[in-house]
C-alpha cells in the first residue's frame, strides 16, 4: 500500500466526516451492524482461518482468545455499535460560552481530531470498536491489527466500507494496514495523521514514541495491583482479588501484583491460596509471603511484570503508603484497587496512586469503556494528557474556539477604549 | 544544575502539590503578586541589565520589546495572579458520576497533570503567568526562559520560590532551568516529567519532538490569517485587518497573510494600503494583488513566513473554498479570521478551517488567554489533543476515574448475575 497517498485521502476525507451530519453517521453505524450479522458465517470462517494458522504457529492460549471472534463477541460488538448509535452527537457541542464584550462572544465547540492512526493486538472485536467509534466522531482512522487475525480483519472492514459508503459517507475515510513497513511509513506521516493510539506491550508503545513525531496516546502495559489494607474484609478482598486474576487473565486490567498490610496477612494469604489453588494460578512472594503460605520466591523483576496469565505476584507491605510507593514505582498508571472499610486509608490510596483508574472495593477488571457506560473503548490510557483510562468517544474528541465580533479590534481593548466583560452565556454555538 | 535530581525533587514535591488545600494555594499566589510589588524596583532594575546586554548584542527590536518588564507588565502579571486567586478550585472537581450498579458508583475527578516542564521565549512575564498558573493547577514546574531575560528571571524565581514556602507550600515544586545543556538533559526525564509546553518557533518545537519521549504541547509557529470575503464591509475589513497585523507584531497571533476575494480586492485593497501605509508595513501581494495596489512580490516562502514584523503578504482568491484550502495548507493552525456579513461564508469557514481559533468579523489578536477570560495562559496550543488554543489553567489538568463499590467483581457481570445499570448520577465524588 502507498502510505502517503492513503493518509493523503484520510486526511480529505476526514474534512467531509467532520461536518457529516449525525443522521448519516447513525445510518452507516446501523448499516454495519446488519452487515455483521448478515456476513456472520463468512466472518466466522475467516476466523477459524486465522486460528488455525495461528495454532499451527504456536501462539500462547490467551492470544488463541483474544484472536476469536464467535457469536458471543460478535453479538456484543453489534450491542456496542447499537449504543453508539443512542448516544448523543458528540460532534459540535457547545463546551463553553463567554461573552468577551457586547457583541463579542466567544465558543468553545467540540469537534473531531481529524485523522487517527490505531495499532492494536490481534483482537478483531477491537476493529470493529475502532471503526464505530471512530465513526461516530467523525474522524478517519487508519487501523492495524494484529497480523494473526488478517482474514478476520479484512473480511471486518469490507462490511465497514461496503455500509458506510451505502450510508452515503465519502469514501476513504477508513483504512486497513497489514505490514510492519507499512506502520513504519505511517509513523513519518505527521503532516496527515494527527494521533497515533498504540496498544500493546511498553516496548511497543516505547518503539512508537521514539519513532514518530505524532503525538502517541499510549495504552502500554497494564500492571495492575490490589492492595489489601489492614482493615479489609477477608471474604470481600479474597473475592475481589480472585476476580480482579482470574476473572479474564490475558488482558490488560487483570491485577498482577497483589499488596497485602502484615497484620492481615496471616489470616488472608491462606484464605487467597484456597481459592486461587481452584484455578491453579501461580502465587510468587517475597520472603514475608513465603514465611505464610507455601510459594515460589518473587524477585524485583516479577513487580514490572505483565504477565497475562495466572500467575500473581504478592508483596507484604507495613503500611497504606508503602503500597502507595510500590504502586507509584513499578505500576503502569492503568488500574489499582484498594479494599478496606477504612475510609482514610481509602481516599488516601485514590488520591495518591497516580493511575488513570483507582478503586476501592471492586475488581481491576471493571477498568473498561464498555463497563464504565461508554459504549465501547478505543483504548485504554495510561499517559497523563488528553485522556486517561478507557478512551470512548470523548478521547477522540477535541475542540476549536470560535470567535464571533461586529469588527471588535484589539486596539480598543489596549488603549481602554474598550473593557472586557467575560460574561459567561448560558447559549449554544451559532 | 543536576537535572535528574532536580526533577526527582519536583517529582516528589508534585504528590504534595496535587493534594494541597485550596487556602494555601490562593494565599501563595496572594504572596506572590505582594512579593512582586514589593520587589519591583529590584526587579526594574534588573531587567535593565537584561535589556542593556541584550541591545549590546543587538537583538532586533520586537524581541527587546517583549523582553520589557516594566509597571505595566508587573500591573498585568499581578492582575492575572489575583484573577487566578478568584478563580474556582480546579482539581478535585467532579467531571461525570455514573451508577455502574447498585453501589458501584463510577466518578471522573479532576487532578493535575504532575510535572510540567515549560520552555518560554524572553518575555519574563510569562515566567509569572505560567508559576502561578502550575501553583493554582497543582502542578510541579521546571521553567527555562530565554538566556536574554535571565537576570529578571532569576528575581522573578527568588520571589516566587520565597512567597510559596512563606505560604506553607512544600519546596521544590518550582525549578530554574538556564542553559540548553540542562534542556537537552530535561528531554530525556520521561520518568520523572510528564508534558513539555515549548514556546518558540516551528523549528524548534521539532526539535524537542524529536529528542523527547515526553509528549509535547507545541506552540509553534503563529502563521494567522485574515480573510476578506466578497461580502465584507470594507470599513470593517480595513480595521480588523490593521488590527491583526500592527496592534503588536512580535507576537504568535498577529496576521502574517491576508486574503481577499477577488471580486472586492479592487475596491478594498487600496482602502487599506492607505491605511497600513501610516505604520510603514510592507506589502507583498501576489501578481494579482500587484496588478490592482503598488507592492513587491510574495513569493512561494512568503505564506509559509512567520514575520513578526511589519510585513504583511497578501493574496487574491476565487472563492471561500480557496482560501480555506490555503489556510488549512500553509496556516499553522493557530488564528484565522474571516470578514464578511455572510452567515453560510462565515459558517463555512469556522467549520472547516482546522485551527484552533477560528474568528467571524473580529482581530485574530484577541486568541489569548486573559482576552479569552481565563486569566492567563501557559502557552497557545497549535496541537490537535488535549488542549487547543490558549491554554489557562484547564490545559494544566487531566482526571482520574474513581470507582468505589462493596466488593463488586466483574465475573458476577460476566455470568450474568448483575448487570449494569450506567445511571447519572447529580452528585459529587466523595
Amino acid at each position: 500500500m502507498d502510505m502517503v497517498n492513503a493518509a493523503l485521502i484520510a486526511k480529505k476525507a476526514s474534512v467531509g466526516l467532520a461536518v457529516e451530519k449525525t443522521e448519516k453517521k447513525n445510518l452507516a453505524l446501523r448499516l454495519i451492524a446488519e452487515g455483521l450479522m448478515e456476513k456472520k458465517d463468512v466472518i466466522f470462517q475467516k476466523n477459524l482461518l486465522d486460528i488455525e494458522r495461528s495454532k499451527k504457529e504456536n501462539l500462547p492460549a490467551p492470544l488463541l482468545k483474544r484472536l476469536k471472534f464467535d457469536e458471543k463477541k460478535l453479538a456484543e460488538a453489534v450491542e456496542g455499535i447499537n449504543s453508539l448509535v443512542d448516544m448523543q452527537e458528540p460532534v459540535g457541542r457547545t463546551l463553553m460560552a463567554t461573552e468577551l464584550d457586547e457583541c463579542l462572544e466567544l465558543y468553545k465547540v467540540s469537534c473531531p481530531i481529524g485523522v487517527i492512526g490505531v495499532i492494536f493486538e490481534s483482537r478483531p472485536d477491537a476493529l470493529v470498536q475502532i471503526s464505530s467509534l471512530c465513526l461516530k466522531s467523525g474522524n478517519a482512522a487508519m487501523l492495524k491489527g494484529g497480523s494473526e487475525a488478517i482474514e478476520t480483519n479484512r473480511i471486518l472492514m469490507e462490511v465497514i466500507q461496503t455500509a458506510s459508503e451505502k450510508a452515503g459517507i465519502g469514501k476513504g475515510w477508513i483504512h486497513l494496514i497489514e505490514t510492519r513497513d507499512d506502520v513504519k511509513e505511517m509513523l513519518k506521516l505527521d503532516e496527515y495523521i494527527d494521533l497515533i493510539i498504540p496498544r500493546g506491550s511498553n516496548d511497543f508503545v516505547r518503539y512508537i514514541m521514539d519513532n514518530s513525531r505524532i503525538p502517541v496516546l499510549g495504552h502500554s502495559d497494564g500492571i495492575c495491583h490490589c492492595y489489601v489494607d489492614k482493615d479489609a474484609d477477608i471474604t470481600m478482598a479474597v473475592n475481589v482479588v480472585f476476580d480482579s486474576k482470574t476473572q479474564y487473565v490475558a488482558v490488560c486490567n487483570a491485577t498482577e501484583t497483589l499488596l497485602v498490610h502484615k497484620s492481615i496477612a496471616k489470616t488472608f494469604l491462606p484464605e487467597l491460596k484456597k481459592k486461587t489453588d481452584e484455578m491453579n494460578v501461580e502465587l510468587r512472594g517475597c520472603e514475608k509471603v513465603q514465611s505464610i503460605i507455601n510459594v515460589a520466591a518473587a524477585s524485583e523483576e516479577d513487580w514490572k511484570t505483565e504477565y497475562l496469565d495466572y500467575i500473581l505476584s504478592i508483596k507484604v507491605v507495613d503500611s497504606v503508603d508503602e503500597a502507595i510507593e510500590h504502586i507509584n514505582t513499578y505500576g503502569s498508571g492503568h488500574t489499582d484497587a484498594i479494599i478496606t472499610s477504612n475510609k482514610d486509608n481509602a481516599t488516601k490510596f485514590m488520591e495518591t496512586v497516580d493511575s488513570g483508574n483507582v478503586f476501592w472495593n471492586c475488581s481491576t477488571r471493571f477498568s473498561d469503556g464498555f463497563k464504565y457506560g461508554f459504549g465501547a473503548e478505543v483504548g485504554i490510557s495510561t499517559n497523563k494528557i488528553h485522556a486517561r483510562g478507557p478512551m470512548g468517544l470523548e478521547g477522540l474528541l477535541i475542540y476549536k474556539y470560535k470567535l464571533i465580533g461586529k469588527g471588535h479590534i484589539v486596539s480598543d481593548y489596549a488603549e481602554q477604549r474598550s473593557t472586557f466583560t467575560h460574561k459567561k452565556l448560558d447559549k449554544i454555538a451559532p
